[in-house]
């Protein structure tokens, strides 16, 4: 990865191979073809003063709605990797940019997650982000830990 | 009621007490509001030969959806009757008609079924409706008393 040693390195975290991927997987219009992993990432990152200018309400664009669910698949998808079943994500995303996200593992809901303000939908850095999924991940496997037999169902 | 006895009788079922509930509850344009509990009921029922007459492939419209919606919640009204424990369902539908609709108790999905043809969602009949249903309640309820603990959480 030649262009990557030019810009700041991203996090040394799996969950960023999974986004990428992901990111690439539901980019229908090709819009990230042409871009290096570092400029891949870089919509995640939503600083505090960009949140700032940003309107309280705002109907989410397709791209954010993409992001959005490349973050849940790649969670879902570490979810699978560490308790080797499948981890399933299902979104109900209203055009105003609320809603539900579930990843579900067999019958086992292991992430729950209200949907609001996703117009806004980003992370302070791409570290807080690896951050925050690391979190999301760990609960969700203890979960399947916790109730094995719906987890298998 | 006295509309209904000059009408034929409904099925004598509480699901159906349920329907008209969550259908007057999803009817957000009172498309229903002058109509009998029977003419409320009458676009659910899709006899063999309507639909031999409709497309094989069509974008559901509004009242449509609305009429699925009030199904599955109407489910999940009594799933959480017949357990105690608040059902909830999650709609995901595309404007081609399909998708996923599942029922969750706590953590333990209930029940979990693709969508496809919601086009032509509609039953044989409502007494077919009813069984369908009564079908559906009792697997959910015995899910709820094979993983409790998933169900409590």
């Amino acid at each position: 990865m030649t262009e990557t040693t030019e810009k700041p390195a991203l996090p040394d975290n799996p969950f960023i191979a999974e986004m990428l991927r992901q990111t690439r997987a539901f980019d229908s219009y090709g819009v990230n073809e042409d871009l290096n992993q570092f400029e891949i990432m870089q919509p995640y990152v939503v600083t505090k003063e960009q949140r700032r200018d940003m309107p309280i309400i705002g109907d989410p664009d397709e791209e954010l709605i993409a992001r959005l669910k490349a973050y849940y698949s790649a969670l879902a998808m570490r979810i699978e990797a560490g308790c080797g079943k499948m981890a399933t994500p299902m979104f109900n995303i209203s055009h105003e940019g609320f809603g539900r996200v579930i990843i579900s593992v067999g019958k086992l809901i292991v992430l729950d997650r209200s949907l609001r303000d996703v117009h806004r939908f980003g992370f302070p850095s791409l570290d807080k982000m690896c951050e925050e999924a690391d979190k999301l991940i760990t609960a969700a496997l203890k979960l399947v830990e916790t109730y094995p037999d719906a987890a298998e169902a």
